[in-house]
């Protein structure tokens, strides 16, 4: 007897806002998306275009407003890092979206972290080898409440900073980002059939760094909210 | 009012083998994990250590016993590539497993193939990018019947072809893998937690290459029977 593969089902957003959950299906990231951070990574930021990776959905943790949530120190790194970022999340999928048009797919914007193993990722960088084991971990997309555009629109400047312990380490306003959210999407969209439930991690500003077993990640976007996680 | 994301809760495998369905998690591929096909890729094989990528659990496109599929020639692509995989299925889960007792985490074997975007993944691969765009697209893993291992074994030698309008492309025999399926768990689950309904893709043999619209891929492994799909 064989048996079949059974790919899970592509989650739509028929049930999206039902007991105020919003179903994720994929989870896009954007790279070196602020010219501060490009830097600080070692690159001189350009027009070239975007480049993408990607977490698994399930890699995904909510983090309620005002709690703080608990996040593991993940293995095999000593280099593990906060990237406070600007997420949206798509309501209406599509392919080869244009810019002009990006915004009416975007359902809603929260703040997010993209947890990373440092020292795995540019060791794989450097190899020429994929990302994956250093970006695309359990529990690496601590994600905040989620905003509807309906509600409060579509952010192009507010104040996007990140404390450890309270004190700053990455402040920079989301109008720094080189490629904005619509052409972040038009870009994405050529290489991926975009689908209600997906979430876009718009990239990190400068100030990136380690954080330690017992340290406290405090981080926010103005008018989005912030979210607490401690690493434990 | 704010919402939360909803990441999809872990597929357990309290319903594998239930209508004869083994519902996937993940889907984890190794990357260059046959001497001759390192060697066609450009690099010099060694025993460095494996590395890992991924693709999305819906990128899976089940195909059934002598079936043909038809397979969409994905966009933004002109060399788009086939590679012929043993297909490990996880029943156990667990990290840092060791080679010795991998096998008991072994649900299953497959044939599938890593469908790849080959300009896409070199063109990253060369500027230190992450690989997704050149791998991780809808219906990037086409996987046929699953077999469970505790009715034909664990195969450690057997035949692993693929034809492109019935002419031998890929040929060559699992036993040339230079990770094994222990191995490959090993070093996996060190990376990441594996989780019953996780695939890996164990890399592919020498003889890669393209197939355009209106070609048929037909591939197998002795013991494992062939899947067949036609590029439209």
């Amino acid at each position: 007897m064989s048996y079949v593969v059974a790919p899970p089902a592509i989650t739509t957003l028929a049930v999206a806002g039902q007991d105020g959950l919003f179903p994720v299906r994929r989870v896009y990231c954007v790279g070196r998306n602020y010219a501060a951070h490009a830097r600080e990574m070692g690159f001189d930021p350009d027009r070239e275009p975007p480049f993408f990776f990607a977490k698994p959905a399930d890699a995904v943790v909510p983090v309620a407003s005002g709690q703080t949530l608990e996040l593991p120190y993940p293995s095999e790194t000593s280099n593990y890092h906060y990237e406070i970022e600007l997420v949206a999340a798509i309501g209406k999928g599509g392919r080869n979206i244009s810019a002009e048009h990006a915004l009416e797919h975007v359902w809603g914007y929260a703040v997010g972290l993209d947890m990373t193993r440092r020292d795995l990722q540019i060791k794989m960088r450097e190899m020429g080898r994929p990302w994956e084991i250093g970006k695309a971990f359990d529990q690496s997309a601590p994600i905040g409440p989620l905003h509807r555009a309906e509600d409060i629109g579509h952010p192009q400047h507010a104040a996007i900073w990140l404390q450890v312990e309270g004190v700053d380490q990455q402040r920079s306003d989301i109008d720094q980002l080189i490629w904005s959210v619509p052409e972040t999407i038009a870009w994405l969209s050529r290489y991926f059939e975009l689908q209600p439930g997906d979430l876009i991690m718009t990239g990190t500003p400068e100030g990136v760094g380690a954080v330690r077993a017992g340290e406290l990640l405090t981080g926010g976007i103005d008018g989005l909210g912030q979210l607490s996680v401690r690493v434990v």
